[in-house]
């Protein structure tokens, strides 16, 4: 497995792979990897073959935090990351600095950001408005420098993912976007690198989240059609039931157009983000 | 020659030359092609060889206008740019519709920019606030779709020059920029597919904008260094003693950071825009 660490190295061994033919499947990550992501590094093998080349980016991208949040703290550990990279097959690993990617971040050396004016509104884009900006920043940036055919998100993102499948389409990359499905522990949370922050009982009462998707379900299928505004009122109340849990918001909407929808039926979509204690979490499922 | 109508087609096309190990050459216009656009057309020539590929592309891109600017004016003349082409030995055009461009451009479709936020600021973004986010994102879609190795803009329009760049650099895109010179008149008016709306003696007045070029030169020759903010007092004066200009901007500025300079001495750079009549022209050179 190679391990790249400069922006010149990472595009030349892209476009060497390019000109002999090889497909190239990338999995961008923050790392501080779980199972989830070794699904996605399942799926862009399956993708590109074996005879084709996984790329693992692991980089903790620091414009799509902002300045309140835990860029310093996201936890880090590339050792561990690059051993299990090294055991799911991956090719070439890319770790980039951010002196070379963002040229310290200085208006003067660097100035040019990627912008989604629609799907990355809602949602995640009203607690965290600068987050998504930063996330099409980079993913265009790595795109530009790993030359994927095809490249893997997690669900578990639900609203990155439908913007950076827009991104790809406006844009006009010359590339693929799988999407794979979350990856949950056994009793339900889905898996994160953030959970490491759990600690003592925060653990147990982060599966709230994941008891409120399956709660929706269960209504939906027994209600057919039910107020979005009441759906979301008593869901609040059961999150916040827990003691550490605090909701910022739960949404119900079209999956493609994010469009929220007033009657909550099978299809919809549901999202939400709680805190439990310090620690945001998102989680999101189909009704 | 190839002339390729719809984006699939285009980047299929590209991505076959890529396979085949075939270098790209690209030169984006936005169509009424002159002598300017063809010397761009033998620099990429020379850029990718006789086995490579050039395209050019014939695109008035929408988003780059304001709605108060000549978009619908603009001049058109596909055949005799294809004819054009056709002679100076390019390999494809590429004449993409809005329609696939930009779906309609409801936010709904299309809703995917790119913006560069320092050196798209001055001179013309203060004047075309939106102009340079239209540029920069067309031309980051026409990358992806035409996969250039080497891509030529013409130093006339300098501003977008050092904007192209920078998103370059700044989005890792695998290619490299070339400049080439701007083609002047036997009068020194610079070459523009706009020069075409001034009738009558309006074509003489817009000689002014490299006259004052010229006039500036020489004083900067003769007084070594001379007060920016009196250079353009006086050179305005000059400028708008022609009956039907006037004058938009003059700057003094660093060429690669374009950051003004009070003192002018031999090295910086000098731009305007001049309105003659109805008709904005642009210029620029070294001093």
């Amino acid at each position: 497995m190679q391990i790249v660490c400069s922006i010149a190295a990472m595009q030349r061994l892209a476009k060497k792979w390019r000109r002999a033919g090889t497909r190239i499947g990338f999995v961008p990550t923050m790392g501080y990897l779980h199972a989830g992501h070794l699904s996605l590094v399942k799926s862009a093998r399956k993708a590109v073959g074996n005879n084709g080349k996984v790329v693992v980016s692991i980089y903790v991208n620091p414009t799509q935090f902002a300045p309140t949040e835990d860029l310093a703290n996201y936890p880090r550990d590339l050792q561990r990351d690059l051993k299990l990279c090294r055991e799911a097959g991956v090719d070439a690993v890319f770790t980039p600095k951010d002196a070379e990617m963002y040229a310290g971040r200085a208006a003067a050396n660097y100035s040019t950001y990627v912008v989604e004016e629609n799907l990355s509104f809602p949602m995640e884009g009203i607690t965290r408005p600068t987050h998504f900006r930063g996330v099409t920043t980079v993913v265009a940036k790595l795109f530009n420098l790993v030359l994927p055919d095809v490249s893997i998100f997690g669900q578990k993102d639900f609203q990155q993912t439908a913007v950076i499948k827009r991104m790809v389409a406006d844009l006009n990359f010359p590339l693929k976007i799988i999407i794979a499905p979350t990856l949950r522990e056994t009793d339900g949370l889905a898996m994160s690198s953030r959970n490491k922050y759990l600690v003592g009982d925060l653990r147990h009462q982060a599966t709230v989240l994941w008891s409120s998707i399956q709660t929706a379900q269960a209504i939906v299928k027994k209600m057919k059609s039910v107020s979005a505004a009441k759906l979301k009122a008593d869901l609040k109340k059961f999150i916040e039931s827990e003691p550490d849990a605090r909701l910022d918001y739960i949404e119900f909407f079209e999956p493609d157009t994010l469009s929220p929808v007033s009657k909550v039926s099978s299809g919809a979509q549901m999202a939400l983000a709680v805190s439990i204690g310090k620690t945001r979490l998102i989680d999101n499922a189909q009704l």
